[in-house]
C-alpha cells in the first residue's frame, strides 16, 4: 500500500493515537514522567515504521497537535532514521518497531571516539538528547581521536556504559526526555559506524535542515492543537460576555474574528511548512547530485517556514485564552501547556538568525552556512 | 501544449511582460491614464487566452507583482470568462484575444432588464466596473422587470447606449479603469444571455468566490512586487547607516532580519492562496455535483487566504521603505504606489468580516452565505 | 511627611520588599501556598497604611513587578479602603496594619442580606474573592431581602459563619488566594454597614473603575518585572549565538533591538496608565460634584490603559524568553510565571470590550455604562 | 501671561490655525507648492513667539495633527531658536515674528567657513534643509578652514549668495520645503556667530535630541490627525456593512474595536513622548551642570518615544482606512497623505538603531554617542 491510500490509512492511525493522547495530556504534562508509556503507544501504533517522507510529516503534525511531546519524539525518530540513510551505508537497518533517538547537540563539546579492537570506544557527555533515555537505539556523533573526523554511528540505547542524567526539567516539552547522556567507554562495533561527516557535502548537510523543518512542523502542530482545544472549550464552556448582546460565546463578533485571524495564520504557516518539506524531500532524493544552490534554496525555504511558524506558535498558544475566558485558566485544564511547549521548543535556536538567513538569501543570494542549525 | 510545460511557457511570457511593465510603472502611475496601452500589451502577449486555471493564477501573480493595475485587469478578465462558463451555456465564446470585464457591483441598485423583440434592453448605472471602459466585451448582470430574475449576459463594450463615467480617481489601482458605467436602453440580443442566477446553486455561487480569490492573489502579488523593487534599491542605492558597523546596507543585521520576516510572511500568504486556488478549481470542476459543504469549505479557504494576504500586503508595502531609507521617498521612485494599491484594493470589502467568516466556519461549521462577497 | 518626600520614602520601602520577594518568587510560585507569609510581609513593611493615591499606585507597580501576586493583594487592599471611603461613612476606619480584601464578583449571584436585631445576617457564596482568605477584614456587597438594595458592609474576615473554599488553583496569580467564600448566616452589625449602592451615582460607580485601573497597573508591573528579570539573566548567563559575531549576548543586535522595542512599549503603557490613574484620583476628589461626563472621560482613559497594558503584558512576558535563550526555560527559573500571571490576570474581563468602549467614546462620545467592569 | 493660562490661550490659537489648515489640507498637499502661505499663517498666529517649551510642544502637536507639514515647520522653528540659545551667546535674538529654519544635515559633507574681514565666508551645499527656502533667518553650521572647528551662526535667509535648489519632491511632507541650499561665498558677520561646537559638551549635544523629540511629537500628531479625520468620515459618510447587522458604521463592533485599539496606542505614544519632552526640558534647564548620565537618560527616553511613535504613526495612518471603507480611497479626500507623511518622516533616521539604543541603555547602561542623530 503506497501513495495517497497509504497516507490516508496512516493519518487515520495517527488521529486515533491523537485522540487517545488528548484524553490525559493535561494530566501527563503535570506529572512530567519519562515518556515510556508514550513511546510504547508509538510502537504499538505502527507509526514508527512509516517510510514515506510526506506521510511522516503529516503524521507528526497530527500527533504533535494532540501532544507536542509525542509529536516531537515521533518527528525526531523519523529524522534519525532518515539522516542515518544519508550515509548510504547498507549496514544501517531501521528495524521493526524500533524507536530511535539521537545524541548530537552541536553546541556541546564533542564526544571522544577512540579506535579499539573491533571498532571504537566513545566517551563524554552531551546535553539535550531528546528521547534518548526512552529509545531503543541511538544515532550518535563523536570526534575521532587523532584524525579529528566527525563520525556518526548507532548504539543500543541500553548499551553498557551509557547513563541518562534525567535532568530535563523545563517549563515545556516536559515529556520529551531531553536530558543529558553520559558515555563511559562505550563500545561501538565497526558495523555500527554509519560514516564520517564530510563538512562540504551538501547531501550530508541536509541532516541539520531536517531538524529545522521538523521543528517548524511541531510549531504549526502546537498552534493547531491549541486552536482545536480552545474551540472545544469555547463551544461547550465559555459563557457569552454580558455586554456582548449575543447568547453564546460562539456568536460573539470578537471571538469569531479572533478565531478567524488565528486559524488563517496557522493555515498559512502550515502550507509554507509543507512546501519546505516537499523541497527537503526532493533535495534528499537528489542524492550525491544535490548542488549547493539547491541546498541553499531548500535551507532558505525551511528557515522561512521556521520564522513564520515560530511567530504563529507563540502567538496562537497565548491568544487562544482570550477565546475561552478567565475560567479557562484553571490549572486542571493545563491549557498553558500549549504555550509552554511552544515557548520552549521555539527557543531551540534563535529565530532572529533564521530571519536573517532568509533575508540574506533573498537580498543577496547568500547561502546559509553548513552548521548544526542551518 | 499542456500541463507543466505550458505553464512554464506562459510564466516566461508573463515575466517578459512584467519586465516591460516595471520600466515605466512609476511614470504610468503618476499619469493615471486609462489603461488602453496596458490592455493592448495584454492582448499582444497572448496571456488573455490561457485556459488553465492554475496557470491563470500564476500569471496573474507575476504580472500583478510588476504592476498591480495590469494584474488586476488580467485576473478579472480570467474571472469573467470563467464565471460566464459556470452557466454552461454553449452560446458563450471567450473569443480570441478578447479582453473581458464585468459590470456587477453587488452594492449598487440593480440594472433594469426589460424584454424586447429579439432579446432585452438594459438601463441603469453601476459603479466600480473595473476594466469596463477599456474592454472588448462585458459580462453584465441585471434584474428582469416583472419576474425579478437576476439575468447575466454579455455585451460588446462599445455597444450603443453604453457610456463610461471615467470617474475612477482614487489613491491606488489608478490604472484599472474602475469607474462607473451607464446603460441607456442598451439592446441585449437573446443569444448573449448566459443564464439566470439561481441563488441556491452552489455552482453559480462560486463566481463571488472567484473574485475573492483573485483579490487575495493580487494582494500577495503586491507584497512580492514591493519586496522585489525594494531589494533592487537596497542592493544598488541604500547607504549603510553610519552606526551599523557594516559597509553595505545588504549586510545590516536589521535590514536582513526585516527582509527575512517580510519575505517569509509573503511566502506563507502565497502558499495559502495557492491552496485556496486549487480548492476553487476543484470545486469549479465538480459542476452540478458541487455540494453546499464543499462550497463552504472552499469559501472558508479563500477567506482565510484573503485575511492573511490583506495583512501581508498592507504591512509589506509600508515596511519596505525601512529597508531602503529616507531617500527612497523621492517622488520619482513612486514606491508608495505599492502601498496605495494595496490599501485601496484591500478595502474591496471589509476584511474583518472575512476573519469572522473563517472563525465561524472553524468554530461552528457555519457556512458563509451566498452573497456578492462570499 | 507628605508629598514627594513621603512618596520617595515609600518607594524605598517598596523596593526593599520587592528585593526580598524576588529571592524566592520562583520557589513560592511552585509551592502555590496561601499567601499568609506574603501578607505578613506587607503588614510589617508599613505599606498597607499609605493614604496617598499616587503613592499607592507607584508602590503597587514596584511590588507587582517583583511578585505580581503580592502586587495584586496590595493593590486590591488599597482599592477596598478607597472604595469604602466613597460612601463617606464616618463609621469606616481602615485601621492600623489591617489587610483588607473584598468579596464582590459581579458575575455571581448576589449574597442575601436579611435584617436581624442589631443589623443583618448575610448568606450565600461568591467566587474569585482575591485575598479574602488571608485578610483581616473584608468589604462585602449583598442584596437586602425585601428592598433589593445592594448594601456594602465590612466584616472581620474570621467572623463566625465565613468559610473559604481554598479552590483557587489556576495557572497564574497562584498566590493571590482568589478562591470562593461561603457565608452562612454571618452577623453584620449595623455600624459595619457602609451604605447602599446608588446605581446612578457617578461617585459610587468609580469603584469598578478603580479595579480596572489597578489591573492595568499590574499588567504594566508584570511587563516591567519580566524585563528586569530577563535583563539580569541576559547579562549574567545568556551565551552569544555562535553566528552573531559578537562575544556577549549583550552586544547582539537582535537582542538589543528587541529589548529596546519591549522596553519602549512597556514605558508607553506605564505613562498611559499613570495618566489614567491621575484622572481617577481627580475624579475621586470631586466627590458628589463628579459629573457623568467627567466619569465617562475617566472610564475611557482607564480602558485605554487597560487595552495597551494587556497587550504589553502578554507580549513582553512571552518574548523575553527570546532574549535569554533556550536554557532559560529550565523549570528552576520559573520565568514562565510572568506570562502565566499576565495571561491569567489579563483575562479578568475581555479586553475586546474595553477596546470597543474606547472606540465608542472616541467616535461617538458614548459613555461606558455603570457596571461591575466599567 | 504664563503657566497654564498662557498655555491654554496658545492652545486655542493653535486649534484655530489647525481648523483653518484642515479646510484645504488635501488640496494643498496635491498642489505641493512652497509653504509660503503656511509660514505667513504661522507668523500671523503669533505662535512663533511662544517661549515656553511645554507649550511649544503642545502647540506643535495640535498644528501637526491638522497638517503635518506646518507642524514640522513650526516644531523645527522652535528647535532652531532653542538650540541657538544653548550657546548662551547674548548676540542671539529670536526676534519678533521671525520664522527660523536650519541648515545642518549631519550626513552631508560640511560647509566650508573661511575667516574674512569682519567675520567669515561660507561656501558649500547641504540637502534636506527643512523650511529654509521660506524662512526669515537660518541657523547654519559649517567647518572652519584651518582649525576644523564646527561653528554655528545665523544668517538672513535671503542673504546674497544663498540659493535654494527647490528639489524637495517626495511622497510625503510635501509642503515642508526640505530641499537643498547652496552657499556661494556668503558673508557671515562676526556678531552672527553663535559659538563653536564642543563635541564633548552634554549641553550642546542636546540639540540632536531636540530634533529626535520633535520628530516623535510629529509622529504622534500624524496618528492623532489621521484618527480625527477618519472619525469624522466614519460618522458622516461610512455605510454599515450589509452583513454587520447594525444600521450605522459607528455601531459596527469591528469598527469600534479597531478605533479603540488605535486610539489607545496613540495615546500611549503621546504620553511617552510628553514624558521625554519633560526630561529634555529639564536637561536643557540644567545648563552647564548637565551630566553625561543625565544626558544619557534623556536620550534613552527620547529614543523610546521615537520607537513607539514611529510604529504608531505608520500603523495608524494606514489602518484608519479600514474604519472608513473603500470609498474613502477617492483621491479627492487625499487621506493617504497621513500615511505618506508618516512614512516619509519616520525614515528620517532608521528606527532600528533607536530601538538598539534603548535596549543597550536598558540592558547595560550604555550611553548613546553624541551624534547628529543621538
Amino acid at each position: 500500500m503506497t501513495g495517497t491510500d497509504g497516507r490516508q490509512k496512516w493519518l487515520t492511525v495517527a488521529e486515533e493515537l491523537a485522540a487517545a493522547l488528548r484524553v490525559d495530556a493535561a494530566e501527563r504534562d503535570r506529572r512530567g514522567a519519562e515518556p515510556s508509556a508514550e513511546v510504547g503507544a508509538l510502537r504499538r501504533s505502527g507509526l514508527l515504521a512509516i517510510g514515506d517522507w510526506a506521510t511522516q510529516q503529516a503524521v507528526t503534525r497530527v500527533v504533535g497537535a494532540a501532544d507536542a511531546n509525542v509529536g516531537h519524539l515521533l518527528g525526531y525518530h523519523y529524522l534519525q532514521v532518515w539522516r542515518s540513510g544519508l550515509f548510504d551505508n547498507p549496514n544501517f537497518q531501521p528495524g521493526d518497531n524500533v524507536f530511535w533517538a539521537g545524541v548530537s547537540n552541536p553546541l556541546d563539546a564533542a564526544l571522544e571516539l577512540r579506535p579499539v579492537d573491533g571498532g571504537f570506544e566513545v566517551t563524554g557527555r552531551k546535553t539535550f538528547a531528546t528521547g534518548a533515555s526512552v529509545a531503543d537505539r541511538l544515532v550518535v556523533s563523536a570526534t575521532r581521536t587523532g584524525t579529528g573526523d566527525k563520525v556518526t554511528f548507532t548504539l543500543d540505547a541500553k548499551a553498557d556504559g551509557i547513563t541518562y542524567a534525567g535532568d530535563w526539567d523545563n517549563i515545556g516539552q516536559r515529556l520529551t526526555a531531553s536530558g543529558g547522556v553520559v558515555f563511559d567507554h562505550v563500545h561501538v562495533p565497526s558495523d555500527q559506524v554509519l560514516g564520517t561527516h564530510d563538512e562540504t557535502s551538501p547531501r550530508l548537510s541536509l541532516a541539520a535542515l531536517g531538524f529545522q523543518l521538523v521543528l517548524a512542523q511541531l510549531y504549526v502542530a502546537m498552534a493547531e492543537g491549541a486552536l482545536a482545544e480552545a474551540a472545544q472549550y469555547t463551544r461547550t464552556t465559555t459563557r457569552p460576555w454580558f455586554l456582548s448582546g449575543v447568547d453564546a460565546a460562539t456568536a460573539d463578533p470578537y471571538v469569531l474574528g479572533t478565531y478567524g485571524e488565528l486559524v488563517a495564520e496557522a493555515q498559512a504557516a502550515g502550507f509554507l511548512t509543507d512546501h519546505a518539506s516537499d523541497l527537503l524531500d526532493q533535495a534528499s532524493r537528489r542524492g550525491a547530485d544535490l548542488t549547493r544552490d539547491e541546498r541553499a534554496a531548500t535551507a532558505a525555504a525551511i528557515s522561512s517556514a521556521k520564522v513564520v511558524a515560530t511567530k504563529v506558535a507563540n502567538q496562537t498558544t497565548s491568544r487562544v485564552f482570550e477565546l475561552c475566558g478567565a475560567r479557562a485558566t484553571a490549572a486542571g485544564y493545563a491549557f498553558d501547556r500549549f504555550w509552554r511547549n511552544a515557548r520552549t521548543l521555539t527557543l531551540h535556536d534563535p529565530v532572529s538568525y533564521k530571519a536573517r538567513e532568509v533575508g540574506a538569501y533573498y537580498l543577496t543570494g547568500e547561502h546559509a552556512p553548513f552548521t548544526g542549525y542551518s
